[in-house]
């Protein structure tokens, strides 16, 4: 099965969601990518539809975006 | 473990949501309910802190709103 995708900045909504989210999904099947810190990688986030974090792309390529805690456009400043 | 508890309201996003968390975690550790038609529990779902549906109640007590589809004020009336 694919991996989900856990896309997060850092922020303390997105602590707070990730921890969650690792306590109720095998950790094994979410890749945890911070966007702060690889910034290369928030295009990516962006084709999958990211429109801000904390987020979760499924393996069927949904978006979940989970509370809210910054847009994207805050994560590429 | 005490359950997940997912709030919902029939909503499109709502049920897209659904499918995914029914997906990424075990469906015996998830009890679904939709407060459209469980209107005596919005009560319940207000209390534990969800403003808008679907949203999701950890075991933990933390509330992560999934996307957006509908306030709790809408799923009241």
């Amino acid at each position: 099965m694919a991996k989900s995708v856990f896309y997060h900045a850092g922020c303390p909504v997105c602590v707070s969601a990730e921890q969650e989210i690792l306590t109720l999904i095998d950790k094994s099947q979410v890749e945890v990518v911070h966007l702060g810190e690889v910034k290369n990688r928030i295009a990516e986030a962006e084709t999958a539809g990211v429109k801000s974090v904390p987020a979760l792309v499924t393996p069927s390529g949904n978006v979940l975006h989970i509370n809210f805690g910054a847009s994207i456009e805050e994560v590429k400043a």
